[in-house]
């Protein structure tokens, strides 16, 4: 009976993800939490002020963990932003933070009798989705990162931009960790009827390019505003939607892959029961290579975060 | 063909009312100003890369003023929220600021040939409306502040918690200068079947309570967040749709008053052209006095933005 | 979790229903019932072929009654509609019809384990919201009838029309029997601030012209198609998503009436729970005495109807 | 200013068009046009009857071809179901009424001095998309038949069923006239990151099986309620909304073909500006053999329709 929704963290991200969920009428009930009671009291009151004029409703409550009990989907979107802010644009800066945070909130989670899915957007993504799923509980399929459907976004983005189509008209995934070491798996992209890497050859696009430029996209995002939101948030969203509908939509996301014992963002069948099949691609050697590499140093990563 | 916005200002109201703009599917495109080109060039680009996961498909641009030519509705949200952090929560200590401003952008506005609808948030939004109106030249019927859109929202929140009932189910309006003067006019305020007064007697309802909490509650959002953005926001995307749709709704925004000689909030007919009717309210006396106090104040700080 | 609406009946005002329910995506599965199997499998499949080209996903199920299991809410759009055209468009004319009906599908309902809230379309719709209540054994505040939820907005669309403003900016009520013996209570309704009484007497309104151009748009639109379907079908989806939003909305809907003892429409509050709470409004005794006519008529056939 | 549709034949398709189209807020003025007078009228008055229990606001008009002058978009509906109820399910059993009526109102059209686009659902689609290009003059890329988008999502349905995934996760394309000639060019058909082929051998699909079960289903819908509707017209509102967006997204639709000098299905790019580039796809020999059939059918079919 209706759709309720929890958005942990009510900074840039969190307060985006819950905008898109109030104007669009997915959710009946929010919750919002924030460890600033103040910021998030008055993001609660300011969308009540919102309801006379907004079609549909939604009702609210927050920082209550005993809502948590008939939650549907959880989402994490708590972080400290600030300390993305470093020279090497590492998502890990932010690890020693939010993984003593996650650890604390995956204890609440479980006690509250929370038994729905977890979208985790937190970063780092992959080893904080790992986390959540040890501290809560739930089982491995029921706790998904947004990975790479945001770095897969930015390069249909400049991809599209390229060749002046659709973003939504470009096949493909961006695989490995949500951070330095994620990449495009060319070798999946298609446009056009056809392999990107045959229209490279046949119209001289430059592949490189393009992955500079969508890397280059989220740091002009970075920079120009010191965060981002409306990428990330949408493709939370996104996730949502999909797993209320049950519509079993592949999407590269990160979930557990039992031949790295770890969470990575490779493209999995998604619906109302979370994770339902991973995808079995044909990668090339190099792909391989670039997202052994990328498990390796989640592994590191992880091990890191797990030490006392 | 199509539905072109255009959003003057990206701080946190214009960023919010682009981001309901976008996620609803409201607009066909959409161009962002700000005079910080590295935010809103972040912000755009930030939407691009959300496209992808969002069902419909939006178009950007950003500082352009030629767009301004076949742009169908342009929303002001420019400002400098600080201001209005003040002892007083007086909304004129945005005036300098936000006057000079308005006086620049209003002769670009009208360098463009932009002959669309205007929806004006930037406060001291009564006067700044009409020095919109006379810097760009547009009909009187044309440029609309949000007003009291929001105050009554605030009301019909207060009202509908205390009877726990919808907002929406509440009818009427708070008047006068969207600030310090505006005002409940309770003999126009009715819920379930009855007169909110008669209701009141009976069920021993405390309108002042109501009305303080609906001051407060702008308060605590304020204070909490440093600004407000959802409720105000939703107020201008609900202007914006009624534009388009030509709906005829009845709703109290700020507009040209002919027996005050200025713009205050009072109910009126708006659709595709604009402001189409005013209504003619039965108010009391003591309502038709804090309507002229309102009126009064507007006009002396309407004088002074306009002296050099 | 999610959203579950089963319809049943899928003639012209079910499929409507169904089809609004699908493109708005504000179910996540829906399950069609009707009597002519072929019919109803055409629409499932007619609707899966749909989905590739509908930005969100819905699961579909049909004449399977063990899905109401966990439906939340039950739309009864049954119904002859052949038997309404008759000399007297009296909607009692499918009452043996529907009423032989009723009982064995509320039966199945009852089976079921069902444990939603019902939304009754089917004619003549205050007895037959009585038969499905005590045939299932729901509470009395979860079982609710359109009635004339649609009659106040062909109100409202008549009052609108003649003054040139949104029906959304009109407020108001037609009570009673949805059938020959409702009525416009006009004593309830405003518009432009005001009681329409004293806007007709201002503007030289002609109060019955407008009640016979309500009535008879419903006739033209009978006649002209021999059926409705967009109204009706509107209605019970605003009551759907009323339920499911929990927004404590008022709206003038069949709901069972003490004083009666049966069903009638006149005003409540409905939400999650069903029916919440009735207005009590100040009406005239002309009214009252509508209302009562009403009522005994109502009860007259709602007798003839468990005869056996 | 606004998105302005027309709706040329207000029959099951049509109907479900407008429906879609007014429920979802996708347009702001809608007009539609019947030889049938009285149901056309019923129609209008119906949704008007639906406007104050619908969150927006649409507009509307009937049978005046003075409205088309300022119409965005012109989809054609017409069209006489009964007649393809026949022993070879042939469209084309239609053509000697549609094109008669289709010429006529071309006519008008051009009259009206409408300049828009045009989606064209009327069938033997190809031929008569082609009709109403040369009878109203327009350019070649505005005028858009639906063609073997419906057929495609049909094959999705089909390929999602057997794979238990999302139909919108599956890439591909039904290709030739929108007709018994119409076929599915595996070769371009994708799932689960893979060709279907290859996928079809590891897991043993049957990739004939599947084609007829999309045709199947077509058949399963038109038998069992003697008309299609939901699957069509869902594929020509999303032929609307990406003309309104300027999506620029790849889609198989009935666009002009200078190789065969006829319009049949391929994919194309489609914008605000119609068709803006069509795809070169490395078809198989047998699928260009295929096409090549398709072609020739309806060149024999359209010099037929153009005989006096």
């Amino acid at each position: 009976m209706s759709r309720k929704v929890a958005v942990i963290g009510d900074g840039h991200v969190g307060q985006t993800v819950a905008h898109h969920l109030v104007v669009s009428g997915l959710v009946d009930k929010l919750v919002l939490f924030d460890l600033d009671e103040a910021k998030v009291k008055a993001d609660v009151i300011d969308f009540k002020d919102a309801m006379a004029n907004l079609s549909h409703h939604v009702e609210f409550a927050y920082n209550d963990y005993a809502e948590l009990a008939d939650t549907d989907i959880i989402v994490s979107a708590l972080g400290n932003i600030k300390l993305q802010d470093n020279p090497n644009n590492d998502r890990f800066a932010e690890l020693p933070f939010t993984s003593t945070q996650v650890k604390e909130v995956a204890k609440k989670i479980k006690a509250s009798g929370f038994h729905g899915k977890m979208v985790v957007i937190t970063n780092p993504v992959d080893v904080i989705t790992m986390l959540y799923q040890e501290g809560t509980g739930l089982p491995k399929e029921h706790v998904i990162g947004t990975g790479t459907l945001l770095d897969s976004a930015r390069m249909k983005h400049a991809v599209a931009n390229s060749l002046e189509i659709d973003p939504r008209s470009v096949v493909g995934y961006n695989l490995g960790e949500h951070g330095n070491s994620q990449f495009t798996a060319w070798s999946t992209v298609r446009v056009l009827g056809k392999p990107i890497t045959e229209l490279a050859e046949e119209q001289g696009l430059n592949l490189d390019e393009m992955d500079k430029q969508a890397r280059e996209g989220g740091f002009t995002v970075f920079y120009g505003k010191k965060y981002t939101s409306y990428g990330i948030a949408t493709a939370a969203v996104r996730l949502v939607e999909t797993i209320f509908n049950d519509a079993h939509t592949e999407l590269p996301v990160s979930n557990y892959a039992p031949e790295y014992g770890l969470y990575l963002s490779y493209p999995a069948i998604v619906g109302a029961d979370g994770i339902l099949e991973r995808l079995q691609l044909d990668l090339t050697e190099e792909e391989l290579q670039k997202l052994q590499v990328s498990a390796d140093y989640i592994k590191t990563k992880f091990a890191e975060s797990t030490e006392e």
